[in-house]
């Protein structure tokens, strides 16, 4: 094991005392970014940039050039897993992702295949090529979004308001979305594993959805399958454990099943007090978030109030362990570069004085 | 005070005894029905039957027509108040509500006026008019939008995925932001007050959007006015308490505060448990929901056992009291007639085996 240069979020993760507080920023490369929209620019589409380990590369390391962040992302897009089962991903322009062949009906779900892993290897080689560029300055994080996300795409083709399309199978057909669900999951076991082998030294499951779903309805068709995932993953790599952090959008209400998933850490959106979530997972989870992305719209001494009350909600101390400062979602597309920046030295500075 | 031939809803409300459950449907009276259609079709457009008493209390009562629901809810538009503001309501072809002149900058706050009272005639004298329709059938529920909720629509101008524009005033000018939100407050209490002089007999504020806000942003910008508002209410008409129910869209996290606003009943949506949330507020309010509108799109088998389900978290018996059946959010314009009867019968039929 070569130690990193910067190892304080792998440390937070799992509740080991750090120096500060770390943070990153969900979509940290991205369109915020005048560098990622040039390389944008240069590679012609969404999919030739997320299709090319050359451009991966150079968009994750973009926003680590820029701001003193603690963790590099794979850049990629969430819906490489179901474009490996064959449903053709597409972007329309000025639209989200879509699928060309949802799945929608019984004959649909028989034939789904698992993800090809030879057709993802653009994305294993991208983690091996990042690892190599960061040398060692930070963790680099891969992810997938969870089975039930995935489904959640697969089924409507695309985004959705209302869910109607996943919710109508759930009600109707509950086999057909179990069956759908089965195969993401060993899809996305298969996915994450392959991006531990080539180097990630940590893994975000993004269950965006999840928060769609009533009480019940999560625990039997999210967090059922993402404690699946969870309990497939490979634990060590490289002689280090690698770190599990598992994030529903909108799942405050159920902290307490999502701290039984296996995840090391729960991220947070931003409704929750997570001084509230911390009393009510115990010492069982770290926790990364919660800052309003749209706080980024306030002038650089509101970001810097902001930042300070999520740290102090989190009753920090010197001695505080196990919260990793993060947005509660992607961070906005018309953001300014300066305001990421006054952020990251606001959640530095307020431990250590730096 | 002549006794309405069905106050179990009433009685629900105040966490009194009631035979059996009883049940309401937000949006009941909408584009599911197709009476409904008809109305609106021969009413030219949207805003033609909003703001025509006659219109009104014909879809009111149409589905008291279909189903033995216990409540019936003023037709009415949720942004009425923010149009008697001077705001131009209107309705794109296919498109959401839209503002023809929304508050943006300190001159629009400035000259902003309150709600016209005048100008919101048609409402109270369509609350009149269904009333005498009713004949005291059942109760008869006004309704606002929240302070906040409306002043989402006002500034963004519209529907938003975001809410940039709202959150970028409250990070950069909170003080605008609360400006509106007390000329907001000052308008609900006198519309809803307005209602309850005409014969509304419970009413209802819809915080449709207050779940977008953080943890402490709902406190300070939501929360904090729907208090004032309950505070500002009448009490009481024709000799009788006027119930009020309060409804955080999203706000499953902040029962505890939203139990402290002076509300009779909380709404929940169908995100949370309800038996955990009656843990949660205990004997301070009755609670009203939880079903998922697209539970309505299953089987009705599943209707009826999901239903029942709802019915058993919230623990009821015999003597249970303080649960308002509803869905968590207005009921989806696709759903099969047949499968609300079927619902509500579920609801009625579960305590008294009718």
């Amino acid at each position: 094991m070569i130690a990193l240069k910067n190892d304080t979020f792998l440390r937070a993760l799992m509740r080991e005392p750090t120096e500060y507080t770390p943070i990153w920023i969900m979509r940290q490369a991205g369109r915020y970014l005048p560098e990622y929209k040039a390389t944008r620019a240069r590679a012609g589409s969404f999919l030739g940039l997320a299709k090319s380990p050359d451009y991966c590369t150079e968009v994750t390391l973009q926003p680590l050039d820029r701001f003193p962040l603690d963790a590099a992302i794979l850049f990629s897009d969430i819906l490489t897993v179901p474009d490996a089962m064959g449903l053709g991903l597409y972007f329309a322009e000025g639209e989200g992702p879509k699928f060309e062949r949802p799945i929608r009906t019984e004959a649909d779900v028989k034939k789904l295949p698992l993800a090809d892993m030879g057709s993802l290897q653009y994305v294993t080689d991208a983690v091996r090529q990042i690892r190599g560029a960061l040398d060692r300055r930070v963790p680099l994080i891969g992810f997938s979004g969870s089975p039930f996300t995935l489904a959640c795409y697969m089924i409507e083709g695309g985004g959705s308001d209302d869910f109607a399309r996943v919710k109508t199978m759930m009600f109707q057909r509950p086999d057909l979305l179990h069956a759908i669900l089965e195969k993401n999951t060993e899809s996305v076991i298969a996915y994450l594993n392959a991006q531990i082998d080539a180097g990630a030294e940590a893994v975000q499951l993004f269950d965006t959805w999840g928060g769609a779903l009533s009480h019940h309805a999560y625990q039997e068709f999210s967090l059922q399958y993402a404690k699946r995932v969870m309990a497939g993953l490979k634990r060590e790599n490289e002689g280090r454990v690698v770190p599990r952090i598992f994030f529903t959008k909108g799942g405050g209400l159920w902290l307490e099943s999502m701290a039984e998933s296996g995840a090391d850490a729960l991220g947070l959106d931003w409704t929750i007090h997570i001084g509230e979530a911390k009393k009510r997972v115990g010492d069982k989870v770290a926790l990364q978030g919660n800052l309003d992305p749209l706080t980024l719209f306030a002038p650089v001494d509101v970001i810097a109030r902001e930042a300070e009350r999520v740290l102090s909600d989190f009753a920090y101390d010197q001695n505080a362990t196990g919260h990793v400062f993060n947005l509660g979602h992607g961070i906005s597309q018309f953001t300014d570069p300066a305001h990421v920046e006054a952020l990251v030295h606001a959640v530095h500075r307020a431990r250590t004085g730096m």
